[in-house]
């Protein structure tokens, strides 16, 4: 039922790279396992931004071999009582704290299971109370991903997880501000295609790529996440704008 | 006459470290071959700038083992009819789009063969107009990394690819400033031994290292890069000169 | 006597991502060998601050598999006749140059042993003089970790190394101050139970973790790498206090 682990576990946190909090975290994944293969997925998460963590893990669905293990650590809950989450969805894994993180990643798939982390029943044990990182998702992502342990044996399944869904519940949004600038909205491509989309005082129409439109024009398109997003072309929409992340749209088809 | 494939895959990009455009396009190349090797050359290309992203790829040249796949994803004119190309050159193969990326690789190699990727024939389908990176490059990548594709079988050879060198054609400038303020211009070691360099409006002299000069002072050097180098010890020569990019610099042998 | 290597080479340097220095070292590292598993610890120490680059490698103690082998390159020196230096300690290899950047490590393993690299013996060969991170630490941690060279053979023992030890020697004061802005001190757990900290004009309670106060509030308390930080939960005590490295604080036992 479950997919067979591919060995790879992808790390998506708000550690930034600065510190040597990802370079640790490796280093803890590799001392359960020095088979597992780690990809970065981002750790450019803003500090404590739930919902931007969670449309970065979303982002990973189908994207990875079957039987990845994503790892999610965006967790200002740290060092409280809250759970520790383990999901199968979408044909992979997800490891995350329960607040909403895996919300998006959740609501997505009707099959998902989730299960509570028995830290005990692993044997995981916290070295400090705040970085579960190293201490808690590090070593159940090596179990899991190199078949230490099955899914079913992190722990006893749960109904009642923060399946919230921080990225594609509430108003047409901004959900993410690439590096580019480019504005991406949780608006799917089938709402948004011949549409006119309002965003601030302007109405951008929808084009196919940014070669259809002049250098520095606005334009709004399906882009690589599925989803309606608002460019310059070779330019900042995000800048030209004055928009961020949040800012509502309004996507009228004619 | 092709070097054996190396198994590694190096990654050049715009796409920046914050966004999760990186981890994806490693998740399409690992769900093309698991068993490629993955190494992040850079990924702090300014936006869209061809040019620098050309200097990046040809500091590799000879710096990775034979039959490394080196891919360059600096891209503006993605989901408009540009090519998309690979190359044989300097015993490495290259994969970027035909807009000069790889223009300083094969300018420099006289024997560099230039083919234009047939992605019908490759089976490689585009899921968006917008992120080669991921549909077009990652998968080209791993199957040429692994030997599924010999570079023969990448598609017809073309003679009129964009081979214009954007780094080591035209005049004496500053071709890539670095985190330290460094000023790394495109004059080979060759010409820059015993001369005078003038920047800006100041003289100076050629050094063998920083230890050379007092700390914060100015000096020329022949850096890493074999390149002609303008440094200021423990300092940044960039914020002491106000210089950056494409400044032009003379250089004179006495 | 010395831990069989684990194959893992974990790289420290002030180079930054946007560069591609840190992909040319590595390029250098699977030249010499391309079964080394490589992980970066962090790149983002600031330009030649070793004090810095020796907290992130004392960082790592303990955090890897045995045998792992950690190269630190922050390197104001390089070019000059200052030695490179391989230490063994806490298990694990240290590979850096002789300038304090192993103190931390070398200072808090009375069982260390410290060696010189003989250059000439390695058969390493030096390309430019300012870039040792890729003609010279690079393929000697290739052949440590892959145990081409076992560690007595990389030189003659010395006892006059540089083990200042930069971090924990001297006065209490902050030694890192990382991307969310906790302020991380060399004052060990065991002196900062219980303790009420002085920083800046501000007294700090002690407590277990962030949740032990409101939102914005100042925390101290016992972080993940063993020692006294403080923080404001969800918020930059570095903001909030108008403070950085080098603070004094004074811990005061009731």
């Amino acid at each position: 039922m479950f997919a067979r682990p591919s060995g790879i576990v992808t790390l998506t946190t708000d550690f930034g790279l600065a510190d040597p909090y990802v370079g640790i975290m490796k280093g803890a994944l590799l001392r359960a396992s020095n088979k597992a293969q780690i990809v970065d997925l981002s750790h450019g998460v803003p500090a404590q931004q739930v919902a931007s963590g969670a449309f970065v893990l979303w982002s990973a669905i189908g994207r990875f071999p079957d039987g990845t293990v994503h790892v999610g650590v965006v967790d200002p809950g740290v060092g409280t009582s809250r759970r520790v989450l383990g999901a199968a969805a979408h044909g992979q894994y997800w490891l995350a704290p329960d607040n909403g993180l895996l919300g998006a990643v959740i609501a997505s798939d009707p099959m998902a299971e989730v299960r509570e982390l028995d830290l005990e029943h692993l044997r995981v044990r916290r070295e400090a109370n705040t970085f579960d990182g190293r201490d808690v998702f590090a070593p159940v992502a090596a179990y899991l991903a190199t078949g230490r342990y099955g899914f079913t044996a992190l722990g006893a399944r749960v109904d009642d997880a923060s399946a919230d869904d921080p990225v594609f519940a509430g108003p047409d949004r901004v959900v993410h501000v690439d590096h580019y600038g480019n504005l991406v909205t949780n608006v799917p491509a089938d709402r948004g295609r011949d549409a006119v989309v309002k965003i601030g005082d302007r109405d951008v129409a929808m084009q196919t790529t940014y070669g259809d439109v002049a250098e520095g024009e606005l334009l709004a398109y399906v882009g690589s996440f599925g989803l309606l997003e608002i460019a310059a072309r070779e330019g900042s929409a995000a800048a030209e704008l004055g928009i961020g992340l949040d800012a509502p749209i309004v996507c009228t088809n004619p």
